[in-house]
């Protein structure tokens, strides 16, 4: 049983086609994309507007959006939001990760994203212990601070009203990958599609073990990290089987999560994995001071000398980099993850995105700590830093910022999305041509000029996700907050 | 007979107050303000979120949201924004423009702002004629481009399905100031207050003549200019006379359009005017180049050295400044009206707000050429250029940010609005706080996560213009630029 969508307008292979008409096969695949039909057969949904590919958030970490609007107090330094960061980490654990994440993963879609690359650190207990087992003598974790977080129990977990997961995952051996399973289940039940970028988080500084705070980011060894990360790849194969493109909505992928955290003796063994590799990079020149201080040079090429740096790597945010370090990611094809409304909110700078795509690197979009939820938004970021760096207009042509919201993003997350082919995922956003905002807006202009108000329609493996703002199966996405907060024990 | 509104919170005196109930007279004026009101009054308009004063957009060319979205073909330089904003700019009359200014008003208003700076310098017919004169021919105007315009009909002037003026107005007599008559009624007629910033352009450039599609903006000496300032605020005052605040929509002010346009010897006449005084600064080096090689020394000190250079005085843009620059206008009390949407998509760069804040000048906003409508957006906009530019999170505080959409505002265009005080006009706007964007912000900081979209209710001289982004009168906003386009014989 296929369904029908007509599209007035449509962004197909790079321009906009009128008339386009989507089918797609009972596992929410396209099996026929046609342009210049000219109305819409008997059936078929009727979609006005222009309509892109889904866009891809191509870095997330879900929880950062309980940090939103809370974290610029009398002004607000990077530390105010640090502190609040690592106070909202230590109230999530699997319940209401799954709570928080769904919310999340839900304005995403209303936001015009249907795929979302998910930079997941919160592995273990806030003690470091790993859920299912109990704490093991031999792993190389907790100091006094740790010790002393182990015995005090949070908040949440006091929280009588918080939803619960399915009692019978309470038993320990279930409780494997508990966190990971959480976000997994709240991006199929959103229908958004995950990359799960499992994330190597070893050290809490170069050499510096990790702080209590970060007791559960971390594996221990390389080893340990590697040894979770595959038994994580199996236990996914099992429970989200990756079947046709439209019809898996999870899927794996591993992350560094920076030079800082991980120790460059480690990083050969990132070539072992297939699939995509992400990593922070350059986010702040302390990095790069650092960097140098250990290794004598700058993180990027300390990434190439480890033979991670290829077409698999994507590096996020790659704001202060040399021009060697352009030239080597651009002559790999890595990716790039630019995340303009993140980089403004903590004052990291404007990277070098336009020299980096000339150089030969893919350049995509993510949130990341979701300061605002908006692929329109977040894409007209990229170029308006563009400008503001170049002191030159049209710095990516329209064209190329919707390639960066949909095609690079695909790519970076190696998804079968981003583009409206057939045997591609059915996921597409439709947007509002004719708003206040919008009106008058030339073809792709449009990606300049809509914001996610104008989002009519979120549709993921041909169904239709969110409309007009509201969660076709989970509602209003406020009340979702609602709950997420109170599963927080923190007020909205 | 008085109106009230009971705001569940609201931001009086510079904080957020709950239970605050607002007492509006029959004239649109606050006579009551008090906090602390634990629930609303029998008939007063329960007000949910939480309420700000109405934001002041200070810098505003109404024409130019015509081009939203059309600019950026291929990428778009600034020539070829210059090339489609002249070219709407001689579709323009004073019947389309009231049909265009209304509709960018009423978005205004959904967007946030209850008052306008309109910066206005289409003062006369295409060729240069002012309204209800025939050409004097003693005026230094006319070459032979300009001549050739004058033969030719306009398209708009063809087009039959254009909205017309009252029939009497054709009358040659009663056009005089006919542009400015239609920026003020439409003005009034979406319920926005607006300071027509009568602005003086003599010079194409320092020493050139205008040029043929700068001659509907000349009055070809200063002189001519302060007769034809003077005529416009008898006419307005007759017209459009200045009560009570709350019921005063339209105000006239003065604007020197840019140190290129009138000759220095002419600004110190700006001193015989009472009431704000616009002018655009450095928002390009290239002007300051200009300005080195004309005058020896930057635009700021030509204007200070005027005399021009005080607290009534509104610096647009201030980009590009020297030290010296930031001390004169910040000593002075300047207001300097930043515009960042507007200076990202015209690749402006960023200018040294929080300098000039420090050194004694009021921050005003402004949307300028209405790349976005959202004061929201462009507050947030302000901060995130600082931080993009210092490397540092938090330049200015939400209150301040605050206080710059709305006291700084009403002081640069010296209306009696910005603060929910008694004596002020009652003008505010409604945000939501449990949207999916805003749920979890704590108090003000609703200014750095709210939306237009999160616009609940604009409420001038204590009347409801927009609710939940249509207008109360005026209908949907989409609709009005379906007209203004149609009028301006252009597809939207």
């Amino acid at each position: 049983m296929s369904t029908q969508f007509w599209c007035e307008r449509a962004w197909v292979d790079g321009t906009v086609a009128d008339g386009v008409l989507l089918t797609c096969d009972d596992t929410g695949t396209l099996s026929g994309v046609e342009t210049g039909i000219s109305s819409a057969p008997a059936g078929a949904e009727v979609v006005p507007g222009l309509t892109l590919p889904g866009g891809v958030n191509a870095h997330s970490h879900a929880f950062h959006r309980i940090l939103r609007g809370r974290t610029h107090g009398d002004g607000g330094t990077f530390w105010t939001w640090r502190e609040v960061m690592y106070s909202v980490a230590a109230k999530l654990d699997p319940e209401t990760y799954e709570t928080v994440a769904r919310a999340v993963f839900a304005e995403m879609l209303a936001g015009g994203y249907t795929s979302v690359g998910e930079f997941h650190y919160l592995h273990h207990a806030q003690d470091g212990t790993p859920y299912g087992t109990v704490p093991e003598s031999g792993r190389p974790r907790g100091d006094a601070a740790a010790s002393q977080l182990r015995s005090e129990p949070t908040n949440a977990r006091e929280d009588e009203s918080r939803p619960r997961g399915d009692a019978a995952d309470e038993a320990a051996g279930s409780r494997a990958h508990a966190m990971e399973r959480a976000l997994a289940r709240a991006a199929a039940s959103a229908g958004i599609r995950i990359r799960l970028l499992d994330t190597c988080y070893l050290t809490g500084a170069i050499d510096a073990e990790l702080s209590a705070e970060q007791a559960r980011f971390g594996d221990g060894t390389i080893d340990g990290y590697m040894d979770r990360h595959t038994a994580l790849s199996a236990s996914f194969a099992e429970e989200f089987p990756v079947r046709a493109p439209g019809e898996s909505y999870v899927h794996v992928g591993a992350a560094i999560h920076s030079i800082r955290a991980v120790p460059a003796a480690n990083l050969p063994r990132f070539t072992e994995l297939t699939g995509p590799v992400h990593v922070h990079l350059c986010e702040q020149p302390a990095e790069n001071d650092a960097c140098h201080a250990a290794y004598g040079t700058t993180p990027t090429q300390v990434l190439a000398r480890s033979g991670v740096v290829g077409p698999n790597l994507s590096a996020v945010h790659a704001t202060h980099l040399s021009e060697d370090d352009i030239a080597i990611l651009g002559q790999s094809q890595a990716s790039i993850v630019m995340c303009p409304a993140t980089e403004a909110d903590l004052a990291d700078g404007i990277g070098p995105a336009r020299e980096l795509a000339d150089a030969g690197a893919a350049i995509a979009l993510g949130s990341d700590q979701h300061v605002v939820l908006d692929a329109l938004r977040e894409t007209q970021g990229l170029e308006a830093g563009e400008r503001l760096r170049s002191g030159q207009r049209g710095r990516f042509s329209p064209a190329e910022l919707i390639s960066a919201l949909t095609e690079s993003g695909a790519r970076s997350l190696e998804l079968p999305v981003g583009s409206l082919e057939v045997g591609n995922a059915c996921d597409f956003v439709a947007l509002r041509t004719d708003s206040m905002r919008t009106f008058g807006s030339l073809d792709e202009q449009i990606i300049l000029t809509a914001t996610s108000a104008d989002v009519r329609l979120t549709v993921s493996g041909g169904r239709v996700r969110v409309r007009d703002g509201v969660h076709a199966e989970l509602g209003d996405i406020a009340d979702l907050y609602a709950a997420a907060f109170a599963a927080l024990g923190m007020e909205g």
